[in-house]
């Protein structure tokens, strides 16, 4: 019976500035029954990458806030009150261009790594060095959805696989070729492993086994639409 | 260590208008080596609903389809060569109004179901009689969205458990409270169960196991945004 399992990776202490994010991710795993085995893929939340690449800001006023929001846009889309609906320096396009000050110990704020593939490519080099397993990364954030209220965790960096599965052409359950399924795959996985991450606990990294991905050298800023292909800007 | 596990239900004829979609289920459950548990929640892809309840058209021509979509959308959004932005008659906006001809043997095109949480219900209270076991049951589809490429998964029905993980005002690893962090807990949950559906096997259903989900009467419209409050319309 063909099934996905995902295991909850704690015990990762508070990181900061400077602090070694694979190195902390490896030793938590040291202390869980499982290890890394060829066909996981490791799902690490971005704050713990944010905080040891130095993206906080320190100062819980308003005013900082909303100053380091302008700093991280590269263009608004809306506001409305508090909200700002910006896109970051990445592409992506989300609350606060990303700036959130949830789960930060000092009250000040966690910006997006500045380059999220990258930090993936240096935890799974890393990762790769220590268990002599290749195991893709992908680095996700929560992010809100126009027309659907909640938000979901999506891949905001990935390296290893494919961020598409990429099923046009090919021909479904009945021999019809599909028309248009690209599945967000790195998109599902991370919204899977925020299932066993929890907002309220710390658990800020995921293995998630059984998937069946491709690998390949894409960035998850290849799920970012081309503006001149978006019909909602 | 925390852990969820989502367990593929394959074997599930072709089902045609009229058939016991919920029969057909339980079936395919009785075929493999798990039974349905307390905590386990059920995701059904709307498809064999709709086959199930006669939401499908036949026809292959262009025409007919495009008479579908403009038939099944209540409202247009946007509109670019063949692909129309519709929100369906539940206020879902997605692509086609939810149209979609893949994985139809017949060459026609497959409806969304016309009350899906009911559908959901229906399903859940079958699955209660026949095996004891009260799961929640989600309805999935696959929808696109703005700003990002590719699909994913997410709920268009729920019965027996809350849409939404609302951590609003609880706090968070440091004491600090959530400002906005309502997690679409049931999207994320398709989104897992689509990992082990693909697109091109015939994996209708899913059981995820190990998520904690909140029992209560939500529905999958609660998660439309309402109009006034949606920047992107």
């Amino acid at each position: 019976m063909k099934s996905i399992q995902i295991f909850a990776v704690a015990g990762i202490p508070e990181i900061v500035p400077g602090d070694d994010v694979a190195e902390a991710i490896l030793e938590a795993i040291e202390q869980t029954p499982i290890e890394l085995t060829d066909g996981d893929v490791l799902v690490v939340t971005h704050k713990i990458v944010s905080k040891a690449e130095g993206r906080v800001i320190d100062g819980t006023s308003d005013e900082v806030y909303r100053a380091a929001v302008e700093e991280e846009a590269r263009s608004i889309l809306r506001r409305r009150g508090d909200l700002t609906i910006a896109e970051t320096r990445h592409g992506f396009i989300c609350a606060n261009a990303g700036v959130d000050r949830s789960n930060v110990p000092t009250g000040g704020a966690v910006l997006l790594p500045l380059d999220p593939d990258r930090s993936a490519h240096r935890i799974r080099v890393r990762l790769r060095r220590a268990t002599g397993t290749d195991v893709p990364v992908i680095i996700s954030d929560t992010f809100g959805r126009p027309w659907r209220t909640g938000q979901t965790d999506i891949a905001i960096g990935v390296s290893g696989m494919k961020a598409i599965a990429d099923f046009r052409g090919k021909p479904d359950a009945h021999g019809r070729l599909m028309e248009a399924t690209e599945v967000a795959i790195v998109d599902e996985i991370a919204a899977a492993a925020d299932l066993v991450m929890g907002k309220v606990e710390s658990v800020p990294v995921a293995i998630v086994r059984g998937v069946a991905w491709e690998s390949g050298e894409a960035r998850a800023t290849d799920l970012v639409r081309p503006a001149r292909e978006d019909l909602f800007r």
